[in-house]
């Protein structure tokens, strides 16, 4: 059975998985959402995700939801028949891409994230642009980008070779690059704008992008 | 060379990684951090962790920083050693605990993180406490757990089996437990508190808030 994954196209959670699958060249079919409604019935939270929410895989019976959770296992169970690799079997090396994973998730996409809900979501929404919350998350985002500048000196990739960490960073940081008007936080920083180049040069991310 | 763990001995984020080398049954040394000046050297932050932050963990030579980079370093490690499995070996149980790992992250930490942060540091630092966002956020955790309520019908633990998605909730609940007035949160939803007092009665628990 073909591997479904159910999102709505464009955002960066279903990108994320997105990128994954072509990184590793893995066959898939995008079940695209429209309706908001359309993952909060009965069924769909008991079938696919109890929080309502997508990204969803469905690969042949095996459902898992969560972005980050869906590219585990797709690198767990796909990637020894891909050339790529995006998580090291080496076990020391693993624990270093664990730890830019955790810098994603805690220093990058939480400012980040507030920015672009506030620049774009809210705006969707007809909700009011917070300007001070703007603000405060592009100087925490700063610092986070400060710091690595210093990482990523002399390295074409957060741990040397590409991995799972640097692809979760790519959906939000394609965002600014095309809907914002902040590209410079990244640009003004040469490492950080050399590396968000390589990433931006990647097969993967050109099909992904281009779909 | 023996391992080493650096951090402040009662935060959440390094019990984390101390109930995992309980229940692993790994011997390591705690080196306990008591001024913030410590993590905030340029030797530190070159050698330990760029963002002046602990849990550090020293392997000998091998240095991990993030509380859940370093647990999941630990079991890939040390797991074959130990009779508590962790993380599982088949990648379809496997990620759902990686699914369960992300509702953690996603849905549990952060509203549960800015309670604690307005009742508990925020008291500490002599700021006032944000009521609004007590309220709020305590609301964003019922929805939650009302969600947990029902994946945890008839189950022990979140994926069936004892895993490290479990873990990864124990350190703030504990603080619910023993440092606030809302342990009732948990207890009013029947599953949810035996999902606890489950965690709660393991050996690693005892011995890590014994420690
Ligand atoms: N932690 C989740 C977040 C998923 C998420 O927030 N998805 C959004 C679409 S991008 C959604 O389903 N929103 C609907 C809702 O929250 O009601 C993940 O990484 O997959
Ligand atoms: N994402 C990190 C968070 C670590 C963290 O926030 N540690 C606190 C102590 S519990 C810290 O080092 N604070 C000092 C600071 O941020 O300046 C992890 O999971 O390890």
């Amino acid at each position: 059975m073909a591997i479904k994954l159910i999102g709505f196209a464009q955002s960066p959670t279903t990108r994320r998985v997105v990128l994954v699958l072509n990184e590793l060249g893995i066959p898939y079919e995008l079940e695209s959402v429209t309706e908001i409604q359309t993952i909060k019935t009965e069924e769909f939270i008991t079938k696919k995700h109890p929080f309502g929410k997508v990204p969803v895989l469905c690969d042949g019976d095996h459902v898992v939801n969560e972005s980050r959770a869906i590219c585990r296992y797709l690198v767990s169970k796909y990637q020894k028949d891909s050339k790529t690799v995006l998580y090291p079997d080496d076990v020391h090396k693993a624990s270093l891409v664990e730890q830019y994973i955790s810098y994603e998730l805690s220093y990058f996409d939480p400012p980040l994230s507030k920015v672009l809900y506030q620049e774009i979501y809210a705006k969707r929404r007809g909700e009011p642009t917070d300007e001070a919350v703007v603000k405060q998350s592009l100087e925490e985002l700063s610092k986070t980008l400060d710091i690595y500048e210093k990482i990523l000196k002399d390295k074409d990739y957060l741990n040397g070779e590409y991995s799972l960490a640097d692809l979760f960073h790519l959906p939000c940081a394609h965002i600014v690059y095309n809907a914002t008007e902040h590209s410079d936080i990244f640009d003004s920083r040469p490492n950080v704008k050399r590396w968000l180049k390589n990433l931006r040069e990647r097969d993967a991310y050109k099909k992904t992008y281009a779909e």
